[in-house]
């Protein structure tokens, strides 16, 4: 029988002042899974690393996303799963997404390539709407696609690629924890305009910056008046990585997801490494456990690997 | 003597979803002003039009602005200037900027040039203060540089041109009057993150879509759930125009700048056209005054003529 192989990419979403409209993959950490197309309805998981996530797929973030895929296959198909979590649950770099996207993309090779990718992206936030309780897009949109993605509509779904410079990404992940449902909770429900202008203004900035290969302006539009100055306090040593890393020559940057990671973009790679370099100072300092990633923008999504 | 003469653009504000960072240029209607050296700090104000606006330099648009030039030239000049409105003061589509833009670009273009833009959108904003009583440079700034223009932040000033792709503009110009001050006031000053977050979308959706040429995205993206609910009740017959002008083939379109104009984004000039009609229709019904433009986008700005 068929078995696929795929890679799943990590993904920062929000990008500083997109908040639940950016996101963008990464080549470095990734998912790597094994799916296998089984004839009765059921979804079976092996879980090939040290995190423990749960097995029944009712529980498990790519076992819902394959229980959907079941449903609107009228119940004719199962699926059989291994999956290798490289990217830490609770990381802020999109590891739920990556469960959830790897999952439909590999369950979709397996099945002709019959769904869209907008399809796909409907079937993989039933995965975020299990982690986190809001169905979002905006990690799964980029791990499918690819790139750096805007959603500018959730409904109904509007997807829209934005070409970007080829950018060098450094995160850092501090190992404390942050729920995004937490990081959710503290948020604002009301805004000042005046903030919200400042935002759409960054916004606006970002975008074109990509667009036009604008470093300059991609660093100036890298800020956020809105969502950072609040999450920001959950995660000790921010101001500082985030001061100590524009002054080694990043672009800017700033949480990634919902925290705890933060991540960073530079023009090339040996500012991308000094970047690295100040993080793990600052976070030395601190005694708090970290990993750092020195990667780059993944243009491809999920990858069928075999 | 030298005298300069230019032409100084009507401007769309605004457009839609970018409150307050966007705004766009129109090839017509324009202002015609003629301008002259004088060797003592003094300004000296003559309206060629019907609209009785104040001659004291204090109390005008350009006025103001030439003021402001004049101290920065340490009081060794002064200005003479003819002022032919062809904007109606009140019309939502720029009357003040124009004033304010056109007296700052002739002013230096009879200095030699001295100035950069960025210097002639702030003395441009003294004449928008006057008028409005808030320094904003979405009018101003694509009146100055032509096009479609971003202001990214005020503070500093950061103006970046979004190329587009050659739209037709249809404009309605509804008489009644609509105090920019008044429609500023009505505005709630705290507003939904969710509304925020979808208005965000948006934005970085249509400038996307200029850049990209891409008239479908243009066309979703221009939608503001903010402003436009609050703001269109000033403008009788809004909700009609908008749906019968997309009805009749505009990509999109809302209230110009604070209002009362209506703008509509069109394809091809036979669309553009078609709209106008649509325009004319339900004002006709209404028993309101107005006039109608049918334009394209104005990429110089400010034009010496002479």
């Amino acid at each position: 029988m068929k078995i696929v192989k795929v890679h799943s990419p990590a993904t920062v979403a929000n990008l500083v002042c997109g908040f639940d409209i950016l996101g963008m993959a990464l080549n470095d950490p990734f998912d790597a899974m094994k799916i296998k197309l089984l004839d009765d309805p059921r979804v079976i998981i092996h879980n090939k690393d040290e995190y423990n996530l749960p097995t029944e797929a009712e529980k498990n973030v790519a076992g819902v996303v394959l229980l959907s895929i079941i449903e609107k296959m009228n119940n004719t198909i199962g699926f059989e799963i291994e999956i290798e979590k490289h990217i830490k649950p609770g990381s802020g770099i999109g590891s739920s997404a990556a469960s959830a996207a790897g999952a439909a993309v590999a369950a979709n090779n397996l099945l002709g390539n019959i769904f869209s990718n907008d399809e796909l992206v409907q079937f993989a936030m039933n995965g975020e709407k299990l982690a986190s309780g809001v169905k979002h897009a905006d990690n799964i949109a980029p791990c499918i696609l690819g790139g750096i993605c805007l959603i500018r509509s959730i409904h109904p779904l509007d997807i829209i690629p934005i070409p970007s410079p080829d950018l060098f990404v450094t995160v850092v992940h501090p190992q404390i924890e942050v729920r995004t449902s937490d990081a959710r909770q503290i948020l604002r429900q009301q805004i000042l305009l005046k903030d919200a202008i400042r935002q759409w203004g960054n916004i606006a900035g970002l975008v074109t910056g990509f667009l036009k290969n604008d470093f300059d302006l991609i660093g100036r539009s890298l800020e956020d008046v809105i969502i950072e100055p609040v999450r920001s306090i959950l995660i000790p040593g921010f101001d500082e990585v985030k001061t100590s890393c524009k002054e080694a020559g990043a672009l800017g940057g700033g949480i990634s997801g919902s925290g705890p990671s933060v991540f960073m973009l530079s023009k090339d790679e040996s500012t991308a490494r000094s970047v690295e370099s100040v993080m793990k100072d600052v976070y030395n300092k601190t005694g708090i456990d970290y990993n750092t990633y020195v990667t780059t923008i993944n243009k491809r999504g999920v990858e069928i690997i075999e």
